[in-house]
């Protein structure tokens, strides 16, 4: 077969970016290929915002054939979190076609080598950049994000978070070399003289199972990891989050198809709703590695069930930011307002508790009691979110029913510090929009434990009365330990303070973010330099993105003969 | 405390070393600074044969103390291979003090970095090269090894495994910088800066559960890869072959004291007969990784059960020579001989099953039959160990019963081509020594299958006669993908069966020798070039060693500041 994309013009195209996100993994200084602003796009082939927002719409109630063989229905039935219906149907699956099918290409994509995988990824990453404006809106009628945090979060920051996982795999499979001359001398006999080949081969086919909040950001690590490494790749999306990885599976197959592989290396299975099919698939043979991000249940589920597979997951977890002292009280307060608001809480890394001593902090505004921090926080998100279009740019919309829910249950759990709002989107009348609401609850009751030492997804935080800074790093080192977390954040001007909360981190294998009080967030990493998780507490049994994440998806296999 | 042995003493003693390891894995050329030699010892501190014995002799009869805590019994009763009781006694530990005590020096081992933690496993391996003599006796009188291979494979090439894993362990940890300057524009504003610290940390204790027939080469890629990746070590030997394993826990306490480290960072867990302490370490919360060598059975249990720990398992597999043609009859059947012959055939990478098609295979002294190439191997083998002082120093002695009930009950199993031979070893009267059998089998018949798909442990291997070179390729790959293969052989000159066998074995996951008539041997792999095993077959879920061994024994802590 011709190739419409020869390996030598995928590598001129991408080798040089592949190069620079190999440098920016080992310096982990800013780098991205991927620009942020939306105006940057309407150029050598992207679209722009209209043409992005038409593509979207054309999509809307149509049959998204992937062409994938095995096809046996047509599934759909997304509402957008901001009320319309999508009405895309996309292809079920006859697994007993579909994978067998996807089997056929690997041995192609295996010989294909670490570089020609690389820059196949990369195209395909490059065409979905070029789609940016489209999957933006993809993804915020999925996940309910606002449109500015689904256009780079779930666009440039997703790309990124992919390249990533491609120049990891990219630099572990290179490290053994493709042959080896081996040389053994023998005294005065001849030497031993051996030739050897080595060849990274895949483990089979990788199970990527999506999650409702950030399809395409938690998605594409594991999906590029996977396929750079040689692995067949099956998306298994979130019922109510598959376009953006539907488009993510039609970009892949294309590219494949013109660079001369299989396009059943990549496939989607959709699925009716209840039909629960990420048990069925996790567990089938032909399933050798799974990436999961979504509740602990299915995660330990996975781990416990899917032993034939390597299984990678990221799961609940509680999320602290240990409050003691600040130089800058005002920025203190506006950070963590924004990261409590930023997609209405709906993050796996949004602060969750806040310990606060009872007897108060001190600040650059003099000392501030446990009531004095918890009212001006309140009144901080207040203001932040008080006027209405800000408050729907930032907020976006609840991305289901049950984080409403949990919402309005949070207001039971103690004295409410700051209640929750609607707010009515203009555009979408249809969009269930709230602000947080924070509950103060006291760290040495013994009822109020059940609430803070456990997962309440969405815009709920707790303010913790704790009695002392020790407590405070005591109560977050149990945390972690018993519950996991993405991410810590501490405030403290007390050297002593922060390096016992450090070494609580370190002890239990938590990301720490210290004193932010400008533009960059606790909830927010960036791919290339910053760890997503630790990979090393109970909310997720890797990091995104290291050596770890990417090693053990492929083995290598020597070939020897007598030189 | 001021440490003996200063961090700046040990980097100017072994950093060249390091350097030079890391460059073999890189290139994967020979390399060793092990020497393999008998007479290479006597120099700069290392033993002598004569002091080597000497220190051997003195060590029979005596308690080991090796200091630790928590320590309430002595246990031991290891019986050599040869015949002789050791008399060594060894701490038996309350774990409920032991963990904990292995625990209070973590903090200080993370905090000396990698680099660090590298030499001091690099002056550990030094101390037991210049004890190696040493070694080679009490690896001798464990695992029933003729002296020279207990030299050899017990002393420099297990050593060369351990300082490959360090290697490997250092490169994965120095691969994320220890800080890093991140600057993020912002069109017009100001940009984001922040200041960004790694720090590589470790899981906790790690678990190393030694096996009987190779305690220290099986032993020392998990054990160092976890202690130079910060963890503790917990060293469970196997019953039967304490010594070797005890004797490398003093070397690492000592040097580790020395270096100013909590000698409790390295430990061992003897145990009573009968007592099965295995499962209870390995399912223990201190306890997070696990390296384990020995019966499937086990194996599957450590994985099902020890669910809060990473788990690297060596366990059963049946190996299989295709012999489908040569241009060396001479040279592959003496390669054969000796590789079924080595140590009794009792190494996981071993050849048992021979596929020979019933036709007969094309060689350069013509065409000869099934029937033909079975006896002339078992006259190679017969003419390897027709001297009983060579039989001695091949075979070394059944290294326990179970291996013996195997070796008699083979017999019955279908048409004996070569039967097994008990020779005398006039050093050791009680020594029990055998030669291999053959067995000639049928792949077609459904009941010669039970014995060829199942792994026979020692001196037993089978020829089968099969239909067809693709007859062998085919079951070539059942039996690796059905029961994992540490090794596959082929014998062939012909390019298209030497390309199927090959895709089997890239399929497959098993690591190929193709052609072996000279001096090196399917069963032996090299460290720093060779993969022993490859973690993609039911075998073994790890491959010594590759960054996949080691990436997952750590996880790196991130601390983020505003710049």
């Amino acid at each position: 077969m011709t190739a419409a994309l020869s390996a030598h013009e995928l590598i001129a195209r991408h080798r040089s970016t592949l190069d620079q996100a190999l440098e920016a993994i080992r310096t982990r200084a800013y780098w991205s290929p991927h620009p942020e602003h939306p105006k940057a796009y309407g150029e050598n082939g992207s679209l722009d915002a209209a043409a992005g927002k038409a593509a979207f719409d054309a999509l809307l109630g149509t049959r998204l054939d992937l062409g994938q063989p095995g096809t046996d229905d047509w599934v759909g039935g997304e509402t957008s979190p901001y009320g319309i219906d999508l009405g895309v149907t996309y292809p079920h699956a006859d697994l007993d076609v579909l994978l067998p099918a996807m089997k056929a290409g690997q041995r192609a994509w295996r010989d294909a080598g670490a570089e020609q995988r690389a820059v196949v990824c990369l195209e395909i990453l490059k065409r979905i950049s070029d789609r940016t404006h489209e999957f933006a809106h993809a993804v915020m009628h999925t996940s309910g994000q606002a449109f500015m945090m689904a256009f780079q979060a779930g666009g440039p920051h997703a790309q990124d978070r992919g390249l990533e996982a491609v120049a990891y795999a990219y630099v572990e499979q290179v490290r053994t070399p493709d042959n080896a001359e081996w040389t053994k001398p023998q005294g005065k006999r001849d030497p031993l003289a051996m030739t050897k080949q080595f060849t990274p081969v895949p483990r089979g086919i990788a199970l990527m199972i999506g999650c409702n909040t950030f399809p395409t950001w938690n998605g594409y690590p594991g999906l590029f990891a996977s396929l750079a490494t040689g692995n067949a790749v099956l998306v298994k999306p979130h019922p109510r989050a598959v376009l953006p990885l539907a488009l993510t599976v039609q970009v892949a197959r294309e590219v494949l198809t013109e660079a001369g592989f299989d396009p059943n290396l990549v496939a989607l299975a959709a699925e009716r709703p209840g039909e629960g099919i990420a048990k069925t698939l996790a567990t089938r043979p032909e399933i050798r590695i799974i990436d999961y991000t979504g509740s602990t249940e299915f995660g330990d589920w996975l781990e416990a069930n899917a032993r034939q597979a390597q299984v990678y997951t990221e799961k609940a977890g509680v999320n602290t930011v240990v409050v003691h002292s600040t130089s800058d009280y005002k920025g203190m307060l506006s950070n963590l307002a924004f990261s409590l608001s930023l997609y209405s809480g709906q993050m796996c890394t949004t602060p969750q508790n806040l310990l606060v001593p009872r007897e108060g902090i001190s600040t650059d505004q003099g000392p501030k009691s446990y009531d004095e921090v918890v009212a001006d926080l309140a009144q901080s998100v207040d203001g932040l979110l008080g006027d209405d279009a800000r408050a729907n740019a930032l907020l976006g919309a609840i991305v289901n029913p049950d984080v409403k829910t949990r919402l309005e249950a949070a207001a039971g759990l103690g004295e409410v510090a700051l209640a929750s709002r609607e707010i009515t989107n203009p555009d979408f009348p249809g969009a269930v929009v709230r602000t947080p609401v924070i509950v103060k609850l006291d760290g040495a009751k013994p009822d109020d434990e059940a609430a803070y030492m456990s997962e309440c997804f969405g815009p709920v935080s707790f303010a913790v009365a704790v009695d002392s800074a020790s407590d405070a790093v005591e109560l977050l080192r149990r945390t972690v330990r018993e519950k996991g977390a993405m991410t810590v954040g501490a405030y403290t001007t007390d050297p002593e303070v922060e390096r016992d909360v450090q070494e609580a981190c370190l002890e239990e294998a938590a990301q720490l973010s210290l004193n932010l009080t400008g533009g960059v967030y606790v909830n927010q990493t960036a791919a290339f330099s910053d760890f997503h998780g630790s990979g090393g507490n109970p909310a997720a049994s890797a990091a995104l993105c290291d050596g770890a994440f990417v090693a053990n998806r492929f083995r290598v296999v020597e070939v020897r003969r007598e030189a």
